[in-house]
């Protein structure tokens, strides 16, 4: 009998339960109560019982263990993400190591040797605004590494991506913009090198084209997340000649910046400017008039990616997925004209 | 000569620099500009070096990785501290590894584990809501790892410890309605068994004491996060036959749930009710009125509470500080009445 197999026979007795359910316990199991799995293993920390997790899974090669890198967690959507990736990777007893990259291709070259070296079992990953490249990436796959993309996506490697409709949604955004009467929607965009960035991009100026609406390239402001950003776009927009009558934002919190300096300038929103957001943030709920706004699925994608990975974890005969999680149009007071 | 000697001296001869750079790239030296630890990293993969890095970090036993233990990162504070934490550690050339313990003493638990197992060089930590015990990180401070706490500590661990002044901020948030006419203040506490929200608690009673203004239970709420739990106490606060003047809410989502509520209802802010929010959250410049809050000085405790940490990693002799940094209330129109 190993030492182990003796700590586990141990606690089973003290505290009168079976030894499969300490073994349960001791790897997370879902099917074992919150208040067993706590008393199982404060004794067994008690009993010192870390060096034979640490030998078992030597043994096994596994860690229970997944492995995230997102860009950072200020931006509220990738926080939700987690949120999905923690609840399906928690109940199925693997927990979880987040490292960010700050948006730089450097960080996140080095979060993925950390987490490599950490010996995961797998990985989510949304790439960095810098990211142009993949090949740390194909790397890792080399090392067959299970490895699920989320949100950010790179669409040039062979495994598995979760993805929302970044297109459709912006069409769909745009178009509600012109059904309220604006005929000038100004557009803020994201860095054209990232996929979802192009897509929203794409979308709105289809939905333009469809509707017979001229595009206008001086209504297309590139973002950026520096302070002081939105005030100056919003001056440029609006000391122009020709005003917008519509702002499709590139997240709540600037729509919200904008609306408070349009406020300021005496505009009513949504007669003079109507304004759509994106993230859905509890806070459009809060404001007045109270914000517009696309529910992007974040923790919908957490879960999805989540799911995926532990499928290709748990089985050798796994072939990548691609899954849409479809966004939302949600419509409040800030862009409802009739 | 090893083969990760031979590594680095065919690296060093590819690039035309020198091995000392290329180890001091390898090792995520301050020292090394990001263009060249690129460069180096990257051929560093193409020769694949990291087995030679793994077994270099084995000999060392080092991984220059920190751990971090963080409640959950939709609450931007705890975004921000992360912040502050790569940014240190990140130009001493180390990498962070976080886990969420969702507010569970569980999942707080499971992570110190599986952070130990990564054996990371040291570990920050903030507890969850429900943690009400310390002998899981006891455990790691038997196990001699480094370990420093911020924001939400454990006083009675004998270990370094970074936390802000909540009873002074508090007083002093409490004071600042005072003078502006409130009599009737209520105020949102947190969970009664963590330092901090027991700190806050006391510093608006004891403005209150020092004011001459008596305590009244019943403006005394408290808070959870549950969806429509600002509503129930915002309707009790105001339902009630004599209603507060005053709100020194949570944080300052919940007080502009609040204020949107108030000013449904036909309330003058700050005429009729002053408002106080609690994390300087960027939104509180965008709504009418800007919102006043306290800057907690999240991402700085981050910063102060790593910069500890690395003294501990690098030096045998270390003892153990406790560091305070210091809160601010920031004046705007929802509490301003003269």
């Amino acid at each position: 009998m190993s030492k182990s197999d003796s700590t586990i026979r141990d606690i089973a007795r003290t505290l009168g339960i079976s030894k499969s359910t300490v073994s349960r316990a001791l790897n997370n199991h879902y099917d074992v109560s919150q208040e067993t799995a706590r008393k199982v293993k404060e004794l067994a920390l008690k009993m010192d019982y870390q060096p034979n997790i640490l030998a078992r899974q030597l043994k096994l090669q596994r860690t229970n263990t997944l492995g995230v890198i997102i860009p950072e967690t200020i931006n509220r959507f990738f926080a939700k993400a987690v949120g999905g990736i923690q609840e399906v990777a928690n109940s199925a007893g693997y927990n979880v190591m987040i490292c960010q990259s700050n948006e730089t291709l450097t960080l996140e070259q080095n979060n993925l040797q950390t987490l490599m070296s950490s010996k995961v079992d797998g990985l989510l990953v949304s790439v960095s605004r810098q990211t142009d490249r993949s090949d740390h990436f194909q790397y890792a796959i080399n090392k067959d590494i299970p490895l699920v993309f989320f949100d950010r996506i790179l669409e040039e490697l062979a495994v598995s991506q979760v993805y929302s409709d970044n297109f459709d949604i912006s069409f769909q955004g745009t178009e509600h913009l012109i059904q309220q009467g604006c005929k000038r929607i100004a557009f803020v965009a994201g860095p054209s090198h990232l996929f979802n960035s192009r897509n929203r991009l794409n979308g709105y100026l289809e939905a333009l084209k469809a509707n017979n609406i001229p595009v206008v390239e001086s209504l297309i402001v590139q973002a950026n997340y520096q302070a002081g950003h939105v005030q100056q776009y919003t001056r440029y927009l609006f000391d122009a000649k020709e005003k917008p009558d519509g702002i499709f934002a590139i997240n709540d919190i600037s729509a919200l910046e904008m609306m408070h300096i349009l406020k300021m300038k005496g505009l009513h929103i949504p007669r003079d400017v109507a304004v759509l957001g994106f993230n859905n943030e509890v806070i459009c709920d809060f404001v007045e008039p109270t914000l517009s706004s696309i529910e992007h699925p974040a923790f919908d994608m957490g879960v999805a990616a989540t799911r995926i990975l532990l499928k290709q974890i748990s089985s050798k005969e796994f072939t990548q997925q691609k899954e849409l999680i479809k966004s939302r149009l949600v419509v409040r007071e800030s862009s409802r004209r009739y």
